[in-house]
């Protein structure tokens, strides 16, 4: 296959960006596509060229399989690279690259599929010899069988959907009588979300930790891990702090794990950068959750870690070539944490804040790594993803990590909504996170909104100290009336949170 | 001796900032002075106290020994850090703080007098066995004499300030002709500027590199290099482009000059971070130039291809504690560069260019590492250092740190006045510089300020752009203007440098 020279990005954001920063650096021409809304985005304004591809709602843009290849072949791309989300675990929308002669910059269709398909996953990995949750081991069709497995592996159990994610079609079941409803219910919000109410049940987990590990396949049937991250911290099943490595795996876990995750990524000849996810319960025994087919949000904790570019590893494979590191090469060095910084609202069980971005100064110095997909000036809208930035931090240790970030999470400015900013303090100054023993349920068992340090001013307060501010430097004659109106010699003390 | 509790440090800008963020990760506490234009300087806002010292004028605030010391008793502080030039390298504030039983973080006064006096550090090095320039290995005394040392090294030949730093009572002397009149008119320069007109000569090398050594010692006799930087492209004899490690040496030269540099410091007792700096000619002989006994500008690189923190270091050994790294410990990982961003016009022969920073969006992604001392509203005045920020890269090899640095380079946005990014980017992809083959007069050699990609638009037009983009963004209804006018799909092409 022949070098790749120019990379169509389906997808918008810090994702857009982060593969545009790889491409830039690779000599590879970049093609931006946006909506209406992101006409001015980040993503369009840092790619050699953009494309506009339709309306706000994704499926009149990011989901269009046609606008997109129509945009590849305008431009004269000879990849895409589905970022994450969107397109990007959509078989069919690989299968139609192939077709037209466009490098998809992912697996085959065949494993985006096997993989996507959570009870045809499960069976498969589990004929690999890899430990899934005790359950039904393929989808539930009969309620009565269903019942008696429940019956053998004991309550709480959890009802999943097969086509499942987000925490979508999922119930937990705590009693034998709640059983047969709860089964209605997850089918029913599973063919509402899914267009598919296939669901399965399985074993839940007491204090399940999520740690998935990084998996980069090439063409020649070389498979690497890229060693794990620990993903628990999470707010409606979603993740919001992750870090790398797990802080929970002895070595010898640790192996046992990858090697589990080479096992499934080769199960379904893998090719690509892909996470195969587990669930560890407090006894150490851990299970295959599922495949992600794509690169996901929280890499960058793992390339802080091992020094690696995954985008650039990617491209590489998709070009045809051999992975140029070997398992040996990889070590890791340290320890890197990343938080998300959404706009939503911790104090409003994490509903999106949304609004006009009026100030965004990110955290500088030693160690830090921003990957924003939004600029000052810009509007948070309810069309995507309200994420804002990802804040990740790299240190020689968890503890000076863990410090680092709380530095960074301190000199982080934001201004025009609320954020999760103080959520991730508190948790990063929580016992249970400094002592690395949190599990999934960490939010529903330790936060309390009310006990954050709630350093999130009021946005027009905000806005109005920052104009101020700019107007008062631009005037310095004006600026004796900041000290104490004498104009001598003053100490300013300043009350701060964390003194 | 105990534990640092609160630091004061002794400086503004970058440097200031930079000893914030590992006090923070050290738990330490921090005090910030300030002069009255810098009042708002994030500096003073990220510190957890600030003391005001004094007006504009250095003479008047950062280089005045006693209200340093005041501030210091106010505050309770138990340390003060002095961070790069003013007091830093200033041996009696060094011996004030000793005599206030304050923790100074840098050297014994005695090593810094002794490395202040460049005529006495080269005989002090010599006798240590370290080679220094052909010329006069002591203070000029005798014209005759020099003249016959001066015919016996051959011309040309650099007549140098035994106090001097920055160029400053600097001559080169081409002609035996022109000996006497450059003798006089150096020594009267360097008694202008540094109220001492000693001076000595050195045979002036062909291609002369500025090769130096990272040093950190303690108090219990250990010495470290933390390897080498190269800083050759230089501006007005003052670096302006440094990378780690340098791409000129040898396994063996690298071994050699770091045994140089041990022995340097050893030959002063030396304790915390230094720098010995060496000049490499074009037959790879190494001549030591100066030490700088103080955290240097260019750190940065030393600390990506380490990942040791030097200021932590510092902390440590001025606490009196044992180094924690070993020479062994240490190795070097991927290259990096760093771009000191100064509000200077490249086209007027790097003239400071002042006036309120109207704009400031750093660079993000993978391996970026920006330290900032302004802010955006903030004003640019002639009183301190032009410096806006350093930017630093970090990646596997230098080819891709190169590509890096071109990539956060073209991301960078700064409205409001000219600094060197195009300096920085010209020199980035000259030849010269991608094949590492550059000396200390490249910018006289191959600068051709015609030649740079100019994208610094006008001041003006760059801050119009900003708010009009601003403006649109938070007016969505009139966006349909900036499509095609039809609102219809379009194909977006862009016009950008680099493509």
């Amino acid at each position: 296959m022949a070098d790749i020279k120019k990379v169509l990005i389906a997808n918008r954001g810090e994702i857009a960006l982060r593969v545009i920063h790889t491409c830039k650096e690779l000599g590879i021409q970049t093609v931006a596509v946006y909506s209406r809304p992101d006409a001015h985005s980040p993503h369009v304004l840092h790619a050699d060229e953009a494309v506009f591809i339709g309306e706000a709602a994704s499926s009149e843009s990011y989901l269009v399989i046609d606008k997109i290849i129509d945009a590849v072949k305008q431009t004269g791309a000879d990849a895409v690279h589905p970022g994450y989300g969107f397109l990007s675990e959509n078989a069919g929308f690989a299968e139609r690259c192939k077709k037209e002669n466009i490098i998809f910059i992912g697996p085959e269709p065949k494993a985006i599929r096997l993989m996507g398909d959570k009870t045809e996953a499960r069976e498969l990995v589990t004929q690999a010899g890899i430990p899934t949750p005790p359950g039904l081991k393929s989808e539930l069709k009969d309620i009565e069988e269903a019942r008696s497995v429940a019956d053998d592996i004991g309550y709480p159990i959890l009802v999943k959907a097969a086509a499942g994610g987000g925490g979508k079609g999922m119930r937990i079941v705590h009693k034998k009588e709640e059983f047969e409803a709860s089964i209605k219910a997850a089918k029913s919000e599973a063919r509402n979300a899914f267009g598919d109410d296939r669901i399965y049940i399985e074993k839940y987990l007491e204090e399940p930790r999520h740690v998935e590990f990084q998996i980069m396949a090439d063409t020649h049937g070389n498979v690497l891990h890229v060693y794990d991250r620990e993903c628990s911290v999470q707010r409606r099943h979603q993740k919001v702090i992750e870090e790398a490595p797990c802080a929970l795996l002895t070595d010898e876990l640790r192996a046992d794990m990858a090697e589990a995750a080479i096992g499934a990524a080769k199960a379904v000849d893998y090719v690509g950068a892909g996470t195969i996810e587990f669930l560890v319960d407090k006894h150490l025994n851990f299970y295959f959750l599922e495949m992600n087919t794509r690169l996901q949000v929280e890499h960058p904790v793992t390339e802080m870690i091992t020094g690696v570019d995954l985008v650039a590893l990617q491209i590489l494979v998709a070009e045809g070539k051999e992975l140029p590191i070997k398992q040996e090469d990889l070590a890791i060095n340290g320890h890197a944490i990343e938080c998300r910084i959404y706009a939503e609202d911790p104090t409003e069980n994490f509903l999106p804040s949304t609004g006009l971005l009026k100030k965004h100064r990110v955290p500088t110095g030693s160690g830090i790594r921003v990957d924003a997909g939004v600029e000052e000036g810009q509007q948070i809208t309810i069309n995507y993803d309200p994420m804002i930035s990802k804040l990740s931090v790299h240190g020689p240790n968890r503890e000076i990590a863990r410090k680092r970030m709380l530095r960074a999470l301190d000199e982080y400015e934001i201004a025009g909504c609320r954020t999760t900013i103080p959520f991730c303090e508190f948790t990063l100054k929580h016992p249970a996170f400094i002592e690395a023993k949190y599990d999934t349920h960490f939010v529903q068992d330790h936060f309390k909104p009310e006990n954050m340090q709630e350093d999130q001013p009021d946005k027009d307060v905000a806005l109005a100290a920052s104009l101020l501010k700019f107007k008062k430097q631009s005037q310095p004659e004006s600026e004796a009336l900041l000290e104490n109106g004498t104009g001598e010699s003053a100490l300013w003390w300043k009350n701060r949170k964390g003194n």
